[in-house]
């Protein structure tokens, strides 16, 4: 992670997510949270690539989930594929509107709103590696205090690259 | 992580600590924040027990910084070398009135207030056993990232157990 600069510890600013996304993304937290994962959006990855939302479960599995606020939005994402390598389960998050037959069979699917999600198709295993779990695991750790840190004394992280 | 309630994700109550072991805690993680570490305060161990501060540097290095406020909460505790067995370096941190003298040789000491800390003894170094390690970070990483969400959206933890 030091390659993670100082914005990146702070949540991310509003003007980066649509309103749509921003609902889809509360709802999708809302429902990994219910089943026992605690999730921390817009997660920088080693490969440089943000995930929507990073998620852990009690064991360590790792969830990555993409946000697709419309149909344009997923169309002209050419780089979910890569977040596979990144995480044991792949899932999209799409709004109620959302025509769900065109996102690829080998992902997991929820469809949410600002309240919450459903869970439309659960989504495939495909383990990692143990030191990639171990690399993620910790990057998981660090962003998610990292920003919480930055949230309880802003101060402490001016001038520091975490 | 299954024994950590809802009470443990947020943020601890203010009446949980004296106004100096504040001031120590804020200037400590102040202190870790600079060195490239990141903190979460009061952080509960497989034990049951609950560090002060545990840190996680970029390599997965776990420290645990427990914080006197005075001589006589040093010499009513009984449990600080258990935190060892938890962390691969234990700190005390005190205010700056403190007598360093009587804290214990093996470990290593910061002096802080509200606003930083300086270090006045290095922690030694006693690796964590591998297994031990991943399951304190992975547990790190749940309490950093549930306390995040529960800060984000309070109400996507409400009764729910992570």
């Amino acid at each position: 992670m030091s390659d993670t600069a100082f914005s990146d510890l702070v949540l991310p600013p509003d003007g980066r997510q649509s309103e749509t996304a921003r609902a889809i993304q509360r709802g999708a937290l809302r429902y990994l949270a219910a089943r026992g994962l605690v999730g921390v959006p817009e997660f920088s990855l080693a490969s440089g690539r943000r995930a929507d939302i990073a998620a852990l479960d009690l064991r360590g599995e790792v969830w990555v989930v993409e946000i697709k606020s419309s149909v344009t939005d997923f169309r002209t994402d050419r780089k979910w594929a890569d977040y596979r390598a990144h995480c044991d389960r792949l899932f999209f998050a799409v709004g109620p509107d959302f025509p769900v037959e065109i996102l690829p069979e080998d992902t997991g699917i929820l469809v949410a709103d600002a309240f919450g999600a459903g869970l439309v198709r659960e989504a495939p295993l495909h383990a990692l590696a143990g030191a990639t779990r171990k690399a993620l695991t910790l990057r998981f750790a660090r962003a998610a205090a990292g920003r919480l840190m930055g949230l309880m004394d802003p101060e402490a992280l001016r001038g520091v690259v975490l």
